[in-house]
């Protein structure tokens, strides 16, 4: 987690990044947190605690570090994605599995809710979709995955999921990269505000945006029928 | 944009119309905002910024009185929404596609994100799909469209889309008008509040609506097995 | 509703209950409320406002209840779910049906819009999904109900829904029941929360959690890779 926290924070700050795609060496995307680790510091009560409570802050402060992030972020599932790993998918905005990804919040089985995962995992799937996944625990295939929407799309004739998601961050990096972050930004943010609202937000921000350079050149090259220069950010 | 809005407003004065449909005439259902308009716009920058505001606040509130219409609204999509066009669709409360519809928001794509259509379409549609349609600025397919939720079914057998929403929405004409208009607002006055007041504010609304002619009618044709006679509004 | 009531009250005082299952005798669900019994008490209009106050206030406070229920429900749909049958599968955490299971809202073809199932409805399914239930009133196949969300799952090969109920509940309450009370009442807590706030509050749960003897010995008999010993609730 500090690792994937220090590089999002330098990508953050990075104005060259056009998109980033978390993906995994190996045949588990991410399993979550390390048990071993949290039951060794389990013996003190009072250090266990302030342990846990360090451990779950750092967390959603990673997964809300991915929705904060001014590019997007595509994940690439190859493997099993489960627990907090499931929650690092439904976190980004795009999300490629290969035919033999497979996802699950499986803490139930273990006497440990999926609670910090649900909180990304019921924004992106219906409830009873969700529901299914906290309560059985069970592993959802690929297919399912894209289904219920968790993923946007399953990989075909061989091709990888870290293939599929470097073929689509290609095509959104050619896209004006301020233009990206002004959006990103905007999506999240009107999401969790009533119609009126969103509606006097996404107004506001859509008229900053025009009155921008990248726009400008943007129209410009469409209705001229040439080939745009975007500023760097 | 002034022309719908024109019309909108009759319609929500006239006690008569008992639902509406959004078609177009030709390829294109819509294809949103004029860009060489809004370009010849921008050469006087004070002028321009307040030509954007004033297109962008009637454009919202266009595609709110669609929200608040009290008659339903079905869009008939039988060639390309984009941009605001998309948003149209995701605005009314039902839609119909024809399988040459085709649905984008490439904003993205000219350096203007789409963030006011974005308003309609996260409220229509989960969110890595409505993510991946504004990031890449890519067509969906009017099966995609149906498969993620953006439109209600897709014609067959060569009906087109205008064929099929007329048929839609005469059923849906042939219902009480004083009972479709209650629950038309309702939805999405509930939609906006937790689950505690959205049950205490429908609980108000179903005892209103259980005492009006039309239920009592409605009701005691039911159990008489006769045609109900409805209301005018 | 009363006798439905009374047993989800004995159900959450009850602690050796793990998984409750809604389900019905007959070829039908739940068609909803009795319009011969409604219908008679119009006849006083101040006491048919106070009777009808009561009954959906009642109604209100049941469907809320298998929200609330500190168990997981399950709706066994074997076949007809009608209005406030719909509102009870959509109200439940989990949903199995049959293939000849149907579901509606048809309120509006009585004078009565469905106002109070669509609160269960409008948060299970998408808006075009949920606006065509209850504009046209016509009924959703078993297929579509699962295409759309409302319920989890088909039953195939014969297998009747209560079967299907059944090995679904019996896997869920093999599970520790406190972690899938705690889970279950922080998911639709977190679900009415704004992102950051949801994180907040998810923590804290998941801290309590972690602390609680059910998660110290799942983890631990995950490790040991033996068979964990679930404390009573």
């Amino acid at each position: 987690m500090g690792a994937l926290q220090t590089i999002l924070d330098e990508i953050a700050r990075e104005k060259t990044v056009r998109a980033v795609i978390l993906a995994a060496k190996g045949p588990v995307f991410c399993a979550g947190h390390d048990l071993k680790e949290m039951t060794a510091r389990r013996a003190d009560v009072d250090k266990g605690r302030r342990y846990f409570e360090d451990v779950f802050a750092r967390c959603a402060k990673l997964m809300q570090s991915l929705v904060h992030l001014p590019r997007p972020v595509i994940a690439a599932v190859d493997g099993v994605a489960t627990a907090a790993g499931c929650q690092l998918v439904a976190s980004c905005d795009l999300a490629i599995a290969s035919p033999s990804a497979r996802f699950a919040t499986p803490g139930v089985n273990i006497g440990l809710f999926c609670s910090t995962p649900m909180v990304a995992l019921s924004r992106n799937v219906s409830r009873k979709h969700a529901m299914e996944m906290l309560l059985t625990g069970d592993f959802l295939s690929a297919e399912d995955a894209a289904r219920i929407g968790l993923v946007n799309h399953v990989t075909q004739d061989g091709e990888t999921a870290l293939e599929g998601a470097l073929e689509l961050a290609r095509r959104i990096a050619a896209k004006p990269p301020a233009t990206v972050r002004i959006g990103k930004e905007a999506f999240y943010r009107q999401a969790e505000m009533k119609l009126e609202e969103a509606y006097s937000y996404a107004s506001r921000v859509i008229v900053e945006n025009m009155l921008a350079r990248d726009a400008q050149e943007g129209i410009g090259a469409f209705i001229g029928k040439r080939e745009p220069r975007w500023s760097d950010d």
